[in-house]
């Protein structure tokens, strides 16, 4: 974790590879209230889907959506997950501010800390990667 | 929001377009106590994902399933949620009603209301179009 | 439910075919502490869906993710979920024993008791297929 999924409408021009290398390089620059790494580099990845169908607002006309959702395991305080929050939020705003001013557009990013979670596991070759 | 996601087997021979439209249509038409509008017409938005792989049930047949997800922010009453939830099942009761006699699927729809959120941001030029 | 969603980097060279219906074996398989059936066949299923943009840890490689993400109704006890929970986790493990050798891949397993629910509706003829 972080586990990063991008829903989006496919009506949206914007260099999506780029956008997810972003926001994963903002969140394993974050650091803790100690200066230390806040989540492992091993575990933090970001997914894009476009939607096959899709409809927005009154649907009267083709407005683009993109729902960004980071689902963080529980442990981290509250400032570091406002200020990954408003690292993430950084980028976006960056990256879309010149398509705000051709399209009909809504961005929303929400952090979740792991809900409802009962069972974790993990299996992976990555994090001895970045652990030494 | 609501955020709505759907997903799905691709077996399901469905307008998928049309339903989307629809279930956007019946949650922006939703009133509170009050007779005031329940969502922000801006910030409501389908998204419908075909899965690319899947199993159902005990796979000996090619069964369809439909999974219906609204994501809602906090702040609306259980009444108010409760008919949002019918009003969507009844769109879904009668647009799979002839699909029903066809073909074996499963259909579920759920609300949450964002579970475990901690950060919350909107990015949009879509809220103005609607608030006037 | 279960409703058990897969998203993956889709440079994972697997037969995810397979893996949804082995996923899915194992749950349907799974018995409550009086040896009864856990999980209600006709709404158990998997949906696998390969990400179309992607990136991870320091994306300095091609790295490949797997996240599966296990929704289940409430109302199970504690044992019997991590006993699913650990009955997937070593179907992965098994599948992807030889992978793990050639590939940089992490993957997490995690199950979710339905979190922040309100409304929860089924529409549905499998189920009548598996209750008789």
């Amino acid at each position: 974790m972080p586990h990063v999924v991008i829903q989006y409408t496919p009506n949206i021009d914007a260099d999506m590879d780029a956008l997810c290398k972003e926001l994963l390089a903002v969140l394993i620059e974050q650091k803790d209230e100690h200066g230390k790494q806040l989540y492992p580099i091993g575990g933090t990845r970001v997914l894009a889907y476009p939607a096959q169908h899709y409809a927005v607002a009154d649907s009267n006309r083709d407005y683009a959506f993109m729902y960004i959702n980071a689902r963080i395991a529980a442990g981290r305080s509250p400032a570091a997950l406002a200020e990954s929050g408003d690292a993430m939020l950084a980028v976006v705003k960056r990256r879309f501010a010149e398509l705000f001013d051709k399209q009909l557009i809504g961005i929303t990013l929400q952090i979740d800390v792991s809900p409802g979670q009962v069972y974790d596991a993990k299996h992976s070759n990555l994090h001895p990667l970045f652990n030494k």
